[in-house]
């Protein structure tokens, strides 16, 4: 938890930054607005909630025993548990439509939960970390993005390449080639270049079913390589034709020029392989892979035309990405680089001696807290040696022993855990000792 | 959301601050878990999540068609959502008995769900904010949680009276009379005491079967007044003969002079009327009412026994409060005492000139950004009354006006949204302008 917690405060306090505002929705959802969002396999992974009473008044015996239960459960269950953090966010821009002004630049960091079998990095229940500007159609909003996840990963002390594609381009490809379906098909294969090699790509798009001719048409984005501006330049001669794959390389170049005005940390780079969420994006497609550690995309995103038509509101565009705050915990976890102290941890443990003792420490303990040091007293007289275990186990730093000789001498003794090192202070001294 | 994460984030602080650790449990719980727990009406309010696949597989169709809903929900609904902080939280104590360290200092900010008629002041989804110290016998934690609760009140600047009781007093009171089984009885007439009058009292006693010398034997507890130590006096006089009773008089006794020991700004009042959670709380029992609001209870806890009892790990005491968020919420808008600036909106907005003035402003932002203000340009070139309708609708403090003139210039105009007061600045000036 103080892990995970760290994670989502340096995110939403980027969020913030960026003027970013929480939104929350909640859990339940109607199944009308889940079902059918997330294709046949998502609707099977829906956590679906029984209705209250008597959930079976709209079935029919005959029904039931026909045991067709996706019919069933329909019947049954009106509710559900949200799935992902985008359609609940669609569904809450239609319904305050009137009361949001756009551009709305809006976060929301939320559980979702999917029936999945739990195994080794999937979890039924997981926290998303959407960003979301929309109502906007302006590039800036993509820079803005790219900014923000820099910083984001600046401050986890995470290396990364950003990786940055555009519908577009892909679009005006398989247009060249006359293969406008394939497109999953040829980014799939242009993947594997660096593994498989030339020979084996053009192998696996001949066995897709791409034409010869296509195939040679490609060859030129297969082994597509240099500056991003060598790639782009690349990429305009092919597409010459293709007023759509133009679109994109302009789009690529204004979004590289602006980001270039201060200038980011991590790698930006043209990846034609990215593909993700073909179905939906349609601008800007953009993913985030750690440099140090082999694990996939933590971050991704891009833009879209169409957030809310699925609900009766057309036209509203805009552009998020989604922090992978699992895979970001992971890798973390790997490079061990949480800070030192995690936030907001016990500073400082009083021990218990007895009533008396007790006595005269509350009121120091108090202070501190006045002070704003975060502090606990063993609330009873245990062994010492107990009381010094619990202090370990919670990884408090200081220990203060003030026993009968402290409380006549009104001074405290302070232990530093890691040291060992004692030290005789007053009570004003102590609040220095700690806060130093 | 702001408002309530502001309500979370003093809570939250204040937890920290007395040394709380949090934990989160997935809002999913095995219905075994949580069924039984709550009595019947609270099982009926349980949201019960349908399983995955073929969950009709363990019926029967003469089990189907004879449609008892309560048997067929067991066999096609293994899971739950959860219904309070305190039953997970019970569970996590047994399922890592091993790893936890006693005393357990934890706090729980999550929802919670019930699947309640939506009505004004009631929501299926709601948050409880809990803190306990389990595994600890002690006052002392009774003393800290009242100091907490203080100290929590104290920055939401509601003026608040803690009342505190004792189930042991309760219990001496119906052992000396004679009715163990009339505890709530009693309070609820002793509560009308105030508004009805000492004979109306008596009748409601008299109906509710309690005897003559009962009720006689009850006279000086009904009218009970004074300070808390005339009431202690009082009491301990009637309770002479219960041992329990006078347990539980040396129990408030201790609280009150420990919590004496650094004072508090509330009132701490000896209530006997407070019978909250009886079948529940075997010591202390608390209640927070706020002073200038009329609503009910916003705070409340207790001692118990037995946390974990019911799942098999006996002995396990500890002493609880719960922040009622919602209605925190609500007393803090009838005062209207939320602080000027909510944590965390947008300090400054960009106005968008077109490309040229965009360019020119982007890097200074991102300078502000730097310095830890939460900034924002609009991102087209929109006409201005709309960008400062933005600003207006985000409640945004300050715009930033970097056209043409600025950008030759090399300066910028800040313009005071509250005022209308302009100044022509230099980046760094900016800075300082939005900070003091």
């Amino acid at each position: 938890m103080t892990k995970r917690n760290y994670i989502f405060d340096i995110i939403r306090s980027v969020f913030h930054l960026y003027g970013f505002k929480p939104i929350e929705t909640p859990a339940v959802e109607n199944l009308s607005t889940l079902m059918g969002k997330y294709g046949e396999e998502g609707d099977k992974l829906l956590f679906k909630i029984l209705n209250s009473g008597d959930f079976l008044n709209k079935t029919t015996d005959e029904e039931l025993l026909l045991r067709n239960t996706v019919r069933i459960a329909n019947k049954i269950c009106e509710k559900g548990l949200r799935y992902d953090l985008t359609v609940p966010f669609a569904r809450f821009v239609v319904m305050y439509r009137n009361e949001i002004t756009f551009p709305f630049r809006r976060y929301q960091i939320q559980p979702v939960w999917r029936a999945d079998r739990p195994q080794k990095g999937r979890y039924r229940e997981f926290y998303q970390c959407d960003a979301d500007v929309v109502g906007s159609d302006s590039l800036l909003n993509e820079v803005e993005l790219i900014q923000l996840i820099d910083e984001v990963f600046k401050r986890f002390g995470i290396r990364v390449a950003i990786k940055i594609n555009n519908r577009k381009i892909l679009s005006g490809i398989a247009e060249i080639i006359g293969e406008v379906d394939k497109i999953v098909d040829i980014t799939v294969a242009i993947d594997k270049f660096d593994k498989i090699g030339l020979e084996k790509v053009n192998e696996e798009l001949t066995s897709k079913g791409i034409t010869d001719k296509a195939i040679e048409q490609l060859q030129p984005i297969i082994g597509l390589s240099g500056t991003n501006q060598e790639k782009l330049d690349t990429l305009k001669n092919i597409l010459q034709a293709s007023e759509t794959g133009l679109q994109g390389i302009r789009e690529i170049e204004t979004i590289f020029n602006k980001t270039g005005l201060v200038p980011i940390s991590a790698a930006l780079d043209l990846d034609l392989t990215l593909a993700r969420g073909l179905n939906y994006y349609t601008g800007a497609i953009l993913e985030v892979k750690a440099l140090d550690v082999e694990i996939g995309s933590i971050t991704g995103g891009g833009r879209y035309d169409n957030l809310t038509g699925v609900f009766g509101m057309p036209g509203i565009s805009g552009v998020g990405i989604s922090f992978g705050a699992d895979r970001i915990f992971d890798v973390l976890n790997q490079l061990n680089s949480y800070p030192e102290n995690l936030t907001r941890q016990t500073q400082v443990l009083f021990v218990n001696f007895g009533e008396a003792e007790e006595n005269y420490a509350f009121p120091i303990l108090m202070q501190l807290r006045e002070k704003g040091i975060r502090s606990e007293i063993y609330p009873e007289a245990s062994k010492l040696k107990k009381q010094l275990a619990y202090a370990d186990s919670n990884q408090i730093p200081f220990v203060v022993l003030a026993g009968e000789n402290e409380k006549t001498a009104e001074k405290l003794t302070v232990k530093k855990m890691a040291t060992g090192e004692q030290i005789q202070c007053t009570a004003k001294e102590l609040c220095k000792i700690v806060s130093s």
